[in-house]
C-alpha cells in the first residue's frame, strides 16, 4: 500500500486515539435569511464558525464543511478556518460531494488542497471513483465515497440491480479496488446491519465509515460501530453547533460514541466466546 | 403548470429562438498551475471569464460554468460576471451537480441565486429530485437533472436495472413526475439514439436536454437533436475557450449545430412522408 494513500487514514486514527473520540462536528452555517430554524444569530458565517471551532475542539476528531452551505468563501477564508481546526489538533473535511468527469474532478481537488482540506466526499454517480482517489491520493487528500446514504429517497442505491448485486455492492466494489479512504453509510433506520456488513466485507482494506443521519436525522451509529468498530467517524451537525450549548452536547455526543462503542464491542465478544 | 416553472425555459426558448443558437459555452477557467495544457495564460480567472463572455455572445445562448473551476470567487465576483452574461443576452447555468438532503440543497438554492444564476446542475445519486425541482421553482431557477452521462465511467446509469428499467429510466420519471426543466444527456457514443428516444418518451412536458461530450470528448449531437429538436442546449467548453479564436469557434460550432439541426428534420419529415 502506497503511503500517500495512509496520510489522511493515518492522521485521523492518531487523533481519535489521542483524544478518545470518533466525533465529526457538521459545521453548516445558515443564514436568518436562509430558513425559519437552525440558523446563525447573525450573517457573520465566519465568526460563527471560528466559535464553533473552539468550542468542540476538546471533543471532536473532524470538522465538515459542507460546501452548500460555504459558497462565496474566498480561499483564503476557507484557508484560514482550516489553520484552526488544525491548531485545535481536528483533521477536515470538505463535504462537497464531488462527481464530475476526470478533468474537473482533478481542478476540484486543486482547489481543496489551496482551501487547506484533508479530505473530501465523492459522488460515484457519474463513475470515475478510481480515477478521482487517484487525483486525490496524488495531493495527499483523503476522499470519502457517498456508499449507502441516508435519506430515504435515496433508496434505489439499495434496490437497484447492477450485475445481480444491489447498486451499492458494485460503489463498495470501486472504493475497494481504488482503496478509497471511507465510505459513506447511513445511520437512519432504511440501512440495516447486514447492509453495513456487506459492505465492510467487501472492504479488503482499512478503510472507515463516515456516518451521517445522527441527531436531527433521528439516525443510531451502533450498527455502523459493530461493524467498523474505531474505524468509524460519526457526523452530527444541526443538534450540536445550534444548541445554546455547543461545548456540551459535543462532549455527550462524544461520551455517547464511546459508550455505544464499548457496547457493541461487549456484544459482539460475547458472541466470538458463545461460539467456541 | 406552475408559471414559475417555466421562468427558467420560457427565457432559454426565446434567447434560442432570437440568437438563433443552440450553443452553451462551458466556461471552465483552469490556473496554468492546475494542468499542463487547456489552461488560461495568466492567473486571472474573473478577467479571463469576462473576456470569453464578451468574445462568445453573438453566438451563444447559455454560459454554464462548472462549479470545481469556480471555487473560492466571492458571491460578488460570479454576481458580476452573470451581470455580464445578462447584459449580453444569454442565461447562466451553474455546474454544481448538487445532490445533498433537502436542508442542504435548500441552502445551495439560495446561494445560487445570490450569485445570480437562472439555472443549476442536478445529481440525483441522494434522491430527493422532487424536493429539489420545487427548491428551484420557489426561487425561479430551472434545475437540470444528470440522467445518462458522457463518460464511459458512468455505464451504469444504463446497465443497472430498477424496477425491471435500466436506472436512467427511473431517473427519467423522477424528472417527469416533478417537471424538471432540463436532462443531461451525454453525446458520446455509449449513449445511442434509442436512449434518447427513451428518455424522450417518458417526460412529458416540454423539457430540454443539455447535451455535454461535444468537441474535447469527442461526441456528436445529432442522436440528441433528432428527439429533442430546437429544446437542445449543446454545451462546448475547452474547443471554445481555449482556442486562439474562441469568437470563430463558437460561431463554427452554431452553424454547425443549426446544420445538424436541420439535417435530422429534414430525415425526420421524410420518415413520417414516406410512412404516409
Amino acid at each position: 500500500m502506497a503511503s500517500l494513500r495512509n496520510s489522511f487514514l493515518e492522521k485521523l486514527g492518531k487523533i481519535t486515539k489521542e483524544k478518545e473520540t470518533l466525533l465529526c462536528v457538521g459545521l453548516d452555517p445558515a443564514l436568518p435569511a436562509q430558513r425559519s430554524k437552525n440558523v446563525m444569530s447573525s450573517d457573520d458565517r465566519l465568526e460563527f464558525m471560528r466559535r464553533i471551532i473552539l468550542y468542540v475542539a476538546p471533543y471532536t476528531s473532524a470538522i465538515k464543511m459542507n460546501r452548500q452551505y460555504v459558497i462565496g468563501l474566498t480561499i483564503d477564508e476557507i484557508r484560514q478556518l482550516n489553520i484552526l481546526v488544525h491548531q485545535n489538533n481536528m483533521l477536515s473535511i470538505i463535504d462537497h460531494k464531488l462527481g464530475d468527469i476526470g478533468s474537473s474532478n482533478s481542478s476540484a481537488v486543486f482547489w481543496f488542497k489551496e482551501e487547506g482540506f484533508d479530505a473530501f466526499t465523492y459522488n460515484p454517480f457519474s463513475g470515475n471513483v478510481l480515477e478521482a482517489t487517484k487525483a486525490a491520493h496524488s495531493k495527499e487528500l483523503g476522499i470519502i465515497v457517498l456508499t449507502l446514504m441516508s435519506n430515504p429517497e435515496a433508496h434505489f442505491q439499495k434496490t437497484a440491480i447492477f450485475n445481480e448485486k444491489p447498486l451499492f455492492h458494485h460503489i463498495t466494489s470501486l472504493c475497494n479496488e481504488a482503496e478509497s479512504d471511507a465510505v459513506v453509510i447511513g445511520a437512519t433506520d432504511n440501512i440495516v446491519s447486514k447492509d453495513v456488513s456487506e459492505i465492510r466485507n467487501i472492504l479488503k482494506h482499512e478503510a472507515y465509515a463516515l456516518v451521517p443521519g445522527i441527531g436531527a436525522q433521528g439516525g443510531n451509529a451502533k450498527k455502523i460501530l459493530y461493524h467498523f468498530g474505531e474505524k468509524t467517524l460519526v457526523n452530527v451537525g444541526r443538534s450540536i453547533i445550534y444548541s445554546d450549548f455547543p461545548e456540551a452536547r459535543a462532549k455527550e455526543f462524544q461520551d455517547k460514541l464511546n459508550n455505544q462503542l464499548k457496547e457493541v464491542k461487549a456484544v459482539k465478544e460475547s458472541l466470538t466466546t458463545s461460539s467456541v
